[in-house]
């Protein structure tokens, strides 16, 4: 550690022939030109760079944490809304890049996702007022668990603007199913799994009468509600099943977010509900606009529902029909002892389930607290009885009875996540940062304990950890969902970039690694998952696959047999497609034909996927390795339309084309 | 350089104190917790990261080189198709992250963008046969050029799907403008502008005849036809004025990528026509496929053309009026010397003029070399007269008379670009590699060779260099746009990203710096800008702007002026919105009212944004701060529809709503 040289940035073979990565290195440096047998002029340039970048010591360590190298592939996924762009995005971490945008609500033409006849059906099923919708404000993905992990098969994700929920699997990254919620038009408490992915949690945010029929503002308490559905999933088949989902009625307050219990507290899901004062706005009458009236109360209301004995009271005939779907009403639903209440300050956003299924760890967006309950002692208050209600006969618990603790950790808390060591990680919207903190309980020494704060930039909203929201969280990263960006990234006009930060949680301080821009819908919630625990098809198990109904395709096309099948004004058109042609290129048939066009992807090479872009008919379709696509069309307009494959596929993907001709 | 602590990577107090940034950089260690007097245990960490993560020599320095520290900003943009997505993606160097996707042919619901009455009229003037189009195949993206310098004011993009070309302002990174081509179908060779953005060119793809109306496949030779269109820009309006646009017919070759002539060579464009052999496939008949058919000659042509001239032409009232749009026929264009053809070989891709415009290289794909033709020695054949003509009476220059040079590179060249050192970088999809090569001509020694390779992962379609493609390329990076990423990221489906590869090229040696999946369409080209060319709006700059038209909108609602104006069945909402409320915030309309819905975001602090969904009528808007937009709608369905925020504003976000009520 003396003269010159020793400090600096270095990189030399001593440095990496540690560790096993030793001999790839080593033969890294050789294979460089002009560093052989000289170590140090790489050594210099790293320092170089260093210094010439600006670099701080701590920039350096971050660089060098989370860059991949070329070829090496991230460690884990985060699954992030897409907000009000309707997708999910897909990022690898620690690299923080973006893998993939999965279309879910909104047509994706690069993907053909709202394209052809399965997915546009898909769309229209989500539809609502007998309209399709086109896109989705979408919040809150969920994994599906087995025993309160994720299992890495599907994934879940609400629309709040339209109370949807889609269904998306995780074999080939596609989504398989949309159901509209009859009874609610608007969700926020969605998707939250319970821990076999039994049911997905769908709570409402603005009250509307069910069915969003009309009814005036002022008979708000009368005909205004809200519901927490349960939607049914059906592993084996890979779908929500409506005919054995339900809702139960609540008050119209608005649901924030949601969770399931998990050990001791599984069978109960849990939510926070805010604006219990039912505040309507009315500015131009005088009246303090929502925002305000909204915030009046010093408490709102943590909903704490029994699941699982509602199921029950399905299962046996309980519940009526709604709007072509099941429903407990409110007055069964407290008869049966199905929900109950508990003050929570102020304004809740996040309620969150530790790791062992012990304590909900709400937080309180207008007051500098996390409250955390004791799921033992609501158990308590509720076989001790003797509770008051509110003005709709739901009950409500003592608070003090039913607390465990509460944590100052500064303003504006919104969302809590969990690590491997006993930590929780508060986002504060107000403050700009992300709180750690210590858990306690039994057996566990100052826990319930403020221990640091990082500050990011700016306005987060929810948090990340690894596989932090399961029984068993992984530790390593926490990553901030920043809302604003102001000025930290390159400018590009008006409307700027959300923001991901990752932050590393693995030191005795927390460290800011990476700074990513999201150019692309604004992400409200995500969840980080090993990505050993995903094994996702890299092309379709067998040629003449149905992706949507996963499975082979009855009369799907293969080689030998396509051809153009004419019956009356119906032609059918039976295609394969293969590097570089379809077969069959040239078609031409009358105006006014109906047109139904097969085709096949007969190439099973990993990323040999081909597009079909069909001017005219405004169609793009993305046919993977083994799938079968079809689109049915009116051949209207008469005229030359040549298509071609959108994917650049070999070296004469320009010439894979034919011509389709509506003869007048 | 003695003893185990000179080895390996550090970082000290030392190493930063040098340079520019060293006072910072001091700061920022000293402020670290647990570093304080320890910066060995620092040096350790950054020793021992590299170590654990395997990663080599060359990893710390691509990682130093790459990494963008939290808050600073991205030296340059790269402005990417973003291919069957219909977008713009615009991502920061040397960071390689996506900072925004812009909505050009395509609605993008986060940004509004098809869902205002503004975004969906210009949608509309985009359509063909009188629909409205969702989706396009963004190929060329072209920034706008003052005397062939990037000047940062405008980017184009073309759809070649639809044969449609945009017009995005960079003040906003929004989309002004599409227009459709009246004579062609599909395009291929634009956006590329002129040195003064006097035209964007345009060429066409797949032969159609004109309006695409119908002709049989038989009549291909007397019915179809090529055109080149040069589609006049209008600074001051930042339109594409049609009415000044106009077409060249040209032979049913098609016309692969274009490129403007600069320096010595402005006034004139050239484009590679393949497919001269008019292969029309026909496999069903036993025909060979149309990749065979258009694969049998060795050569194809370069076409010639002096659109300054043709300009003239059309300005002395030539050319004919061809489906509301002017032309020069091809008799015509070849009697005034607008259009000339020389031979190249074979099915050429790329056609790149070098900065000192001097010569063209052009890239046959089946061809291992890129051949360099002298715009002298074009213009001497053309002077010397004495050519022949192809079966379309267009000249053809004689081959050998025009080359200057070839240079053997290796299997696929596609697509040439340059920079600031006299060398010439061009793709090898079939060889997955980047070429670097050196530049000849008067007074270069050793010109026209081959320097070096660099292997690319795979598949590498076009490249984008630092400003590469106008008169003063900037160096420092090349990038390659890959077209397949088989198994180097962390697995998706069997739809894999398309990836960018980020090039370092001021060493003696290419070094491969950084891979950047691309989980959303497929770029097929990209432009790189120094980021102080642009100097984007973060706000609009007057409140009650119309970002369409970029001025101030007549009657936008302002504070104090807001209501409800109902006349007959007829309803004009006038509303403003602000952290955190919408004013009215309560409205009810009788079902079957017409309503026009204003809303101005009266905020003017940067990143402000407000969005605005509204349930039932699949609207979702993106109002940045000063910006009026409006909507337009019947309401058709009684019902409670709550309409509320989608950008998360403030920590009352959520309470940032309003009932919209439809009385039956």
């Amino acid at each position: 550690m003396n003269g010159k040289k020793d400090d600096g940035i270095r990189v030399s073979r001593r440095g990496v022939v540690k560790g096993g990565a030793a001999a790839a290195a080593v033969g890294a440096v050789a294979a460089v030109p002009h560093m052989g047998g000289s170590q140090h002029a790489q050594a210099q340039s790293a320092e170089d760079i260093a210094n010439a970048r600006g670099l701080t010591p701590q920039d350096v360590t971050a660089a060098l944490k989370t860059y991949v190298p070329s070829g090496k592939l991230d460690e884990y996924y985060i699954f992030a809304s897409g907000g009000h762009g309707g997708q999910v995005l897909v990022v690898g971490v620690p690299s923080m890049r973006l893998l993939k945008v999965i279309g879910v609500f909104t047509p994706e033409p690069w993907q053909g996702y709202g394209f052809d006849d399965g997915s546009k059906a898909l769309l229209a099923n989500g539809g609502m007022n007998g309209k399709t919708l086109t896109w989705a404000d979408t919040h809150h993905p969920g994994l599906s668990e087995t025993n309160g992990e994720y299992d890495g098969q599907f994934l879940f994700i609400n629309d709040k603007a339209h109370a949807r929920m889609a269904v998306i699997d995780l074999r080939d990254f596609e989504t398989k199913q949309i159901v509209k919620n009859p009874h609610i038009i608007s969700n926020h408490g969605g998707a939250f799994v319970t821990p076999n992915t039994e049911y997905i949690i769908d709570g409402s945010q603005y009250a509307v009468p069910f069915g969003w029929e009309y009814a005036p503002l002022s008979d708000y308490k009368n005909s205004y509600r809200g519901a927490m559905t349960y939607w049914k999933f059906d592993r084996e088949t890979g779908k929500i099943d409506p005919s054995q989902s339900f809702s139960i009625e609540i008050p119209p307050y608005w649901q924030d977010l949601a969770d399931a219990g998990k050990g001791p507290s599984d069978g109960w899901s849990f939510s926070n509900s805010l604006n219990t004062e039912m505040a309507l706005g009315g500015i131009m009458e005088g009246q303090p606009p929502v925002e305000a009236g909204a915030s009046m109360r010093d408490m709102d209301y943590l909903s704490v529902i029994n699941w699982r004995k509602a199921a029950e009271v399905i299962a046996n005939g309980g519940g009526e029909d709604v709007k072509g779907m099941k429903m407990i009403r409110m007055a069964d639903a407290v008869a049966n002892g199905l929900v109950y209440q508990v003050p929570e300050p102020k304004s809740p956003h996040g309620v969150d389930v530790t790791p062992d299924g012990k304590y909900m760890v709400v937080a309180g967006k207008l007051d500098p607290h996390v409250t955390i309950y004791s799921f033992q002692k609501i158990q308590d208050a509720i076989a001790a009885g003797g509770y008051s209600t509110d003005e709709f006969g739901v009950p409500v618990l003592d608070f003090a009875t039913c607390v465990e603790a509460q944590v100052e950790l500064g303003l504006g808390p919104l969302h809590t996540q969990f690590d491997n060591t006993g930590h929780a990680y508060t986002s504060l919207f107000l403050d700009s940062a992300i709180a750690k903190w210590k858990l306690g309980g039994e057996g566990v020494d100052g826990g319930w304990t403020m221990i640091e704060k990082i500050p990011v930039n700016y306005n987060v909203g929810h948090i990340t950890a690894v596989e932090g929201d399961t029984v068993t969280p992984q530790g390593n990263f926490v990553v901030a969902l920043n809302k604003w960006a102001i000025d930290r990234f390159a400018p590009v006009g008006p409307l700027h970039p959300q923001n991901f930060q990752l932050i590393d949680i693995t030191g005795e301080n927390m460290q800011l690694l990476y700074d990513m821009p999201i150019g692309i819908g604004e992400p409200h919630y995500a969840q980080t998952i090993r990505a050993s625990k995903l094994q996702p098809w890299v092309t379709y198990p067998e040629m003449g696959f149905d992706t949507l109904h996963m499975q082979k395709k009855d009369g799907a096309p293969e080689p030998g047999k396509e051809g153009v099948i004419v019956e009356g004004n119906k032609v059918t058109i039976n295609m394969t497609s293969v590097r570089s042609h379809f077969t069959p290129d040239n078609i031409e048939v009358a105006a006014g034909s109906e047109v139904t066009w097969n085709i096949t992807n007969i190439e099973m090479a990993e990323d040999a996927t081909h597009g079909f872009a069909l001017p005219g008919q405004n169609i793009n379709l993305s046919i993977e390795p083994g799938e079968t696509t079809t689109i049915t069309f009116t051949a209207d307009t008469p005229g030359v339309y040549p298509y071609y494959c959108t994917e650049f596929c070999s070296a004469l993907h320009l010439e894979m084309m034919g011509y389709f001709l509506i003869k007048p």
